[in-house]
């Protein structure tokens, strides 16, 4: 029996798929709301569609943490790419009015370590729980001859819910709105491969090496956890005075921005409105990478903004303030092509 | 300015990225129906509850296509995983009674190549208007570093409805209720990581090269695309005949079918009642492996297994006929501990 062929010769352990699933059993469970009807093992997971609001409409959207896993590789520090994971999604339905209902991850491996799946899916368990969605299910698979010794791909995949008279699409947004802008937590999950070339390659740094500028180490900076902005919007989402919202992921402002924006309309963004976080110049001078590409590759400390009547810019800002979260006037809509920056 | 650093210099494309969805709008308004809400571009895709079934439920579910891809690389044919991808996803869903909503991709490469793009979606777009399904988004990753030349990694998350009475969860399964399997089109896309070992090392076999047995070259046998059970089961589940289903994926007949069979209850699985398709035998024989372990890895030509009142097979059986799809009554529920083959 001995040399005969089996599955687990080929690198594919199904007893270690097995218990790996098994002890993300209690994780998967602690984000269980009333509405989850399902638990681990079935083919899908049930949700029973909440008759909180009128005229329902789902939103959903599918996201990954990038290149920004290979600074969980080089930590070993695997339980904080779930949050950036959730965390993201959940914003980029945020920006629709919506708020999560559940979500599902894909994790793929080359060799299944039931340690780092944990973390993972720990991250992710965690982040679900903060932002009230439940981890509904997943797929944990194991791809040999894919990935690296100790690498893996990791997305996620949010359902959230809005009614539709409550649908955020920037149709409200005139000429004139204020631009609120709310601060990330750091690069978020966006320029990791730009921002490895500079730190890893050209600055020679470790991931233990103190980031110059930022008071931290590479790995502690690189790793910080993408903000989560349901928080700080429910109540300016339920009082309907949000005209619009930009999550800025890659492309940054230009490139996200618009994407709100009607038609004919621009928006016209102030350098200096806020404080640029120390990372960035970090990253710009050690990288010498000119200003507009910056821009257009990071979020330069703007993690999402928020388009309101510039008479409500106050309430956005204390909202944000009551989470701990900085937020400023950055700018202004105007007829004008796309993003200018003055 | 030529040689300051770019984010292209990094390996990541902005405007390829942006070309490359771009060409896929005609690709994704295909798909849509009267209750997608939002083009391409928003943030998260909207899609708005059918009121059409009392109590709705969502069924979810996340998957991948594992190592099925290598195929696709070898032979350079992307169109066809992502069939693969989205009929995995909807069996997925509708072993619990659920008709398909909507689906979303993660596709993630090193480099982006926008042929290799569009091919891969219009995969998962044939597929997603065969299931009536929505594509109603998904994200397209840049990830330098990660996947090697020409390589790409595809996940697929779908979601759908049922109405509480009608989910199907195994619970009216009883005591000598009847086995209908239905026929696979082939390895799906489970085991390919041992079939590929089999195929290429052990037989020494390229893609163009006739695959012993079949009568086709391993590239057309190993590509064949993933079925979709969504059409065999329509009348069956809104007469409500069906007691249980369970799709056959990794893991086997024994791994699956005991997740729908209440406590207490097993299978007989009776060896011979169907044909086993040409290409398990040719690599069970050339790779020597166990039947045992065959069983466990490959679905051996039973893609899905309906469990229905023995007066019931029938229906089943004609229903699957009647789509071209071969069907046939192998074995009973009994009261024995897990699968048992006889």
């Amino acid at each position: 029996m001995s040399d005969r062929l089996k599955y687990s010769d080929a690198g594919v352990d199904l007893d270690a798929g097995a218990r790996a699933k098994e002890a993300l059993r209690d994780l998967i469970a602690s984000t269980r709301d009333r509405f989850t009807l399902s638990e681990l093992g079935t083919f899908g997971g049930l949700y029973e569609v909440p008759g909180l609001v009128p005229d329902p409409v789902l939103v959903a959207s599918a996201d990954g943490v990038g290149t920004k896993l290979k600074i969980a590789f080089a930590t070993g520090r695997h339980d904080t790419v779930g949050q950036c994971l959730v965390n993201h999604c959940v914003n980029d339905i945020l920006v629709q009015g919506a708020r999560p209902l559940f979500f599902l991850d894909y994790l793929a491996t080359g060799e299944m370590d039931g340690g780092v799946v944990r973390d993972v899916v720990a991250g992710v368990a965690t982040a679900c729980r903060e932002n009230h969605c439940s981890l509904l299910g997943g797929e944990t698979a194991q791809m040999p001859g894919f990935y690296s010794a100790g690498e893996y791909d990791l997305a996620g995949f949010v359902v959230g819910l809005v009614s539709k008279d409550r649908i955020v699409d920037g149709s409200a947004i005139r000429d004139g709105d204020a631009l609120v802008g709310i601060a990330s937590s750091g690069l978020h999950t966006n320029g990791y491969t730009l921002a490895r070339r500079i730190v890893f390659d050209v600055m020679g740094l470790a991931v233990d090496d103190e980031l110059i500028g930022t008071g931290r180490s590479v790995g502690d900076e690189l790793l910080t956890v993408h903000r989560s902005y349901l928080s700080v919007f429910e109540v300016a989402l339920q009082d309907g005075i949000v005209h619009g919202l930009a999550h800025v992921t890659g492309g940054g402002i230009p490139g996200n921005l618009p994407r709100v924006l009607p038609k004919g309309l621009g928006a016209v963004v102030e350098r200096g409105s806020w404080p640029v976080p120390p990372v960035f110049a970090t990253l710009q001078g050690a990288g010498d990478v000119a200003l507009t590409e910056m821009d257009r590759v990071f979020n330069m400390g703007v993690g999402m903004i928020a388009v309101v009547d510039p008479s409500d810019t106050d309430r956005v800002i204390e909202a944000a303030g009551a989470e701990g979260v900085d937020a400023w006037v950055i700018g202004t809509v105007a007829e004008s092509d796309g993003v200018v920056y003055r």
